[in-house]
């Protein structure tokens, strides 16, 4: 059985959770907390809660740790920390600072002789892989990636921080117009042309709907390259109708192979995902396998979802995978 | 640059041909043919052919051989001899004898230093790796694989070896209805439920309708337990109508996530091809090119896409990758 802790429990925490035991050759050895644990109500009562500090001061025991923390500011942190004592899977989405968070997780894996699998989840993680397979396979020709139709929490975030907005929540949404042309191989589509952003908030007693919706739509980054739709509901309405964090998208590759004569060629991959959080942490559980078991085979240092064989993602051995799944 | 032969040059060997002439890193040692090498027109006038005898006699300057024979006599003999002495890559498909495909391609290869990776192309290869990563990421669920609509030159094959068929093309076609229930999350369909077959044949004169159709319909693996229709056409409506070998697939994995609440989860992976052999060839080429990274690795022995790191597939670096496709 492969032991596994849980670093940080909120939606993605509790979404590895489910997905440890939902797996046979998996073990909680519990979920580490930075707030009280007493506080903490993991999804099986007999789930153990303990602090996060114990990791580093005590150890635990753990074959690997998914690290369920936030891009911004956890996981720079976390991931090189934990990774000098543990094996740690992480799903780092912050896509400009990869290539800084791979060095600094590397060198403290290499360091503590441990194997770290980061930006695992399904975009980066799954969506990644499949940008790959298109590349390769298909060098000539032009894709694009979709997200949602979902909520975004990093743009549901940014309207919370608005002055008089009580709650909100973005959905992003795929222009079908534009997935229909780029599923024919047409390519160099702008952001607008590719989603827009529909946007429910809550706004708090005696804010001016105007003045709340014209700072979303001009917000710099998240929604002034985009067409949005902003509106307004009661805190019922919220309650009511957007508390599920539905997401999924698709990877689009279309190609053309031959020589003289030209073959039209189209991959895609895509995700339909009542709940982001679940399917983010079952991914990681899969990662956490793989990394495990790329630690047993006496590797180490930092891995990402193209550097890892991905027979190692599933329990089955790999004489079982080639007779029953290739 | 990577040096790539070729072994067999069918429609599949023309694929692979076309994708190294895409391919930026790579570069053609040769077509390698058992037919007079004079008679054999590659698709640039400027590719060497010659004869596969040389291949073991004198040997050839090729980094990997990528084995475009068939499954049924070609590769069985032809994969584990060439392993001996080339990195190889073959397409070998048929599934109940791929453990010991591989078996004896690994012997062979760990005798002769070399790398192989087996049983690539589309199904098996990069839907393997679909139906792995379904199964890995949604063990609560159900999944199936769906084939076509697209053209089986394995059935096509089949019925023109019947009496009084001049010509004949085999189309496979999913069935909506079933998909749809695939998506839903159900399992458990046969043959029947999951797929028709739509066959189109020229008979030679004199030859009987009603008794091709009834051969047809009743051959036993390849049409009893499907839904067949025949179509008799005639030798000009096959050649203006039916001479392109299209085919595609999904593979669908629906499954549930979560405690004492479950949350749906749909991972689907699509492909729809003008040229199926076109489209192997490109897999091919990819996994050649990872064939040769693993050797130079210092990896050797037999490989199936489970246990390749897919980044391996790309020309790009690793940092490359991790920049810009992560």
């Amino acid at each position: 059985m492969i032991r596994v802790g849980i670093v940080g429990y909120g939606n993605v925490g509790r979404g590895a959770e489910a997905a440890v035991l939902q797996s046979e050759d998996m073990v909680l050895s519990g979920v580490f907390t930075r707030r009280p644990p007493e506080s903490v109500r993991p999804l099986r009562s007999d789930t153990p809660v303990l602090p996060v500090s114990l990791l580093m001061e005590r150890g635990a025991e753990a074959d690997v740790l998914l690290l369920c923390g936030g891009s911004a500011t956890d996981l720079p942190v976390q991931t090189p920390e934990l990774a000098r004592r543990y094996c740690v899977v992480d799903t780092f989405d912050t896509h400009a600072r990869i290539p800084e968070h791979f060095a600094a997780v590397d060198a403290s894996a290499r360091e503590g002789g441990t194997a770290a699998i980061i930006s695992t989840g399904w975009d980066p993680g799954l969506f990644s892989v499949m940008r790959l397979l298109g590349t390769a396979i298909l060098p000539q020709g032009a894709g694009d990636t979709f997200w949602g139709p979902g909520v975004s929490q990093g743009h549901s975030d940014a309207v919370r921080r608005i002055d008089g907005v009580a709650d909100a929540r973005q959905y992003t949404i795929p222009v079908q117009k534009t997935v229909n042309a780029v599923r024919r191989g047409e390519g160099g589509f702008t952001a607008r042309e590719k989603h827009t952003r529909d946007v429910y908030v809550v706004l708090k007693e005696g804010a001016d709907p105007q003045k709340v919706a014209q700072q979303i739509v001009t917000m710099p980054n998240y929604f002034d390259a985009y067409d949005t739709t902003v509106n307004f509901i009661s805190a019922e309405e919220m309650a009511a109708e957007h508390s599920a964090m539905p997401h999924g998208g698709f990877v689009i590759r279309s190609g053309k192979l031959g020589e003289e004569r030209q073959y039209a060629s189209l991959m895609e991959f895509k995700l339909e995902l009542d709940s982001n959080p679940m399917f983010t942490g079952s991914v990681m559980a899969a990662f956490g396998r793989a990394c495990h078991r790329l630690h047993e085979q006496g590797k180490t240092g930092c891995f990402t979802a193209f550097d890892v064989p991905l027979g190692l993602l599933s329990p089955l051995s790999a004489e079982d995978l080639r007779s029953k799944l290739l």
